[in-house]
């Protein structure tokens, strides 16, 4: 095996997704196909390609491009993805945000804390 | 919002995913459950886990428990997953390994490079 | 070279570190013996090893076993890490914590959002 | 605390490093400091930018503006980096590569696994 390969392997690098993505996307009713999707707009995002079209989503999933195309709608409608008008120097475009992903995971978290809080005060009371 | 809600997000920390699985896993035939089945197995392993049950994985996943056990025999069976006998000091122990999915990942690498060399060798030639 | 090589190197994994540790840890008057150190404890602690002795340490740093301990010190007095006690089933442990150091660094974020606030309302009034 | 503080942690994301890095820089004969330099240029490359300025990385680490040029300079006289042509569309461009640090990071594997067979075969043989 030729080193060169294992150089641009470790070039390439990794995607790195918040745990909590990983454990609660049930809790958000997200299913795999779902939860996917929304890994590979994050990892465009991270490589600075701020719009996937349906159809470089559709290249890497097993789905087809109107799927992914109505998966995307159906997320937005549903609160997990946001589109943003960014404006670069010159022009006008379109950007994915993730951030209401996050926000809705960030919610999780804190009912949990909440949930936490009071079996620790009822088990002091006892 | 609580502080601590921030600190806990950043302790449990984030999964890395090699970026070549995000963006190869289509050629090798695998969907978006059975390729997050295998994330959930890494972040397992990353954890300490290394033998994640059918149960444990339904939890977190839209599938049940036979589903889970069944996309793991499969998974087995096409050579994506790996069942190790480890010997923890005093006992025998059943580990998952993901190495043949990382072999099965760098073959794709190779190929990929031959392609290219090629395609050099006769622009090259021209 | 052998495949096993790489495919040890991938099982071998990332440290992944957040990005405003990178950005930010000048700001927090730390130095770059002082951050790997605490990179260092940061990716024992993901392994599981939640209490690396000085000796380990410096097993892997440029620096002695005595300047490490040093190093320990100086950064729990200054408030960037934590032992805590951890109680396993039978028996009490330290483990280190890095909650402090992230708490320091949230704090430079919402100072830094402040800032970006009051420039925007001052933009705004003008 | 603002919940936008806590997205925007999230956005800025993780810088994710090969943890072979971390474990064996010191065989390098790396130092703290160099290594932090080699890891503020991996992650302006995860970033897209790739030729960070001496000025910039000062910015960021407790070394001077010329104490940055010349850990440049000497990382890439022992080769541990690079300096590419690339070729944008329309104009040369210089970017920082660390394919050697990563070459010279198997190689260090490559020795290891060696030792390793070599502690096998000794032991069957006995």
């Amino acid at each position: 095996m030729d080193r060169n390969i294992m150089i641009n392997w470790i070039n390439d690098g990794t995607i790195s997704i918040p745990a909590r993505l990983i454990k609660d996307y049930k809790k958000l009713k997200l299913n795999e196909s779902e939860v996917m999707l929304l890994i590979h707009v994050h990892s465009f995002l991270q490589q600075g390609i701020s719009f996937p079209t349906p159809e470089v989503l559709a290249n890497r999933m097993s789905h087809s491009e109107t799927d992914c195309s109505q998966m995307l709608q159906s997320l937005m409608k549903r609160g997990f993805l946001e589109l943003q008008e960014g404006k670069d120097e010159t022009m006008f475009s379109e950007t994915f945000s993730l951030s209401p992903l996050w926000d809705k995971l960030i919610s999780i978290a804190c009912q949990q804390e909440v949930v936490k809080d009071e079996e620790t005060k009822e088990a002091d009371e006892k």
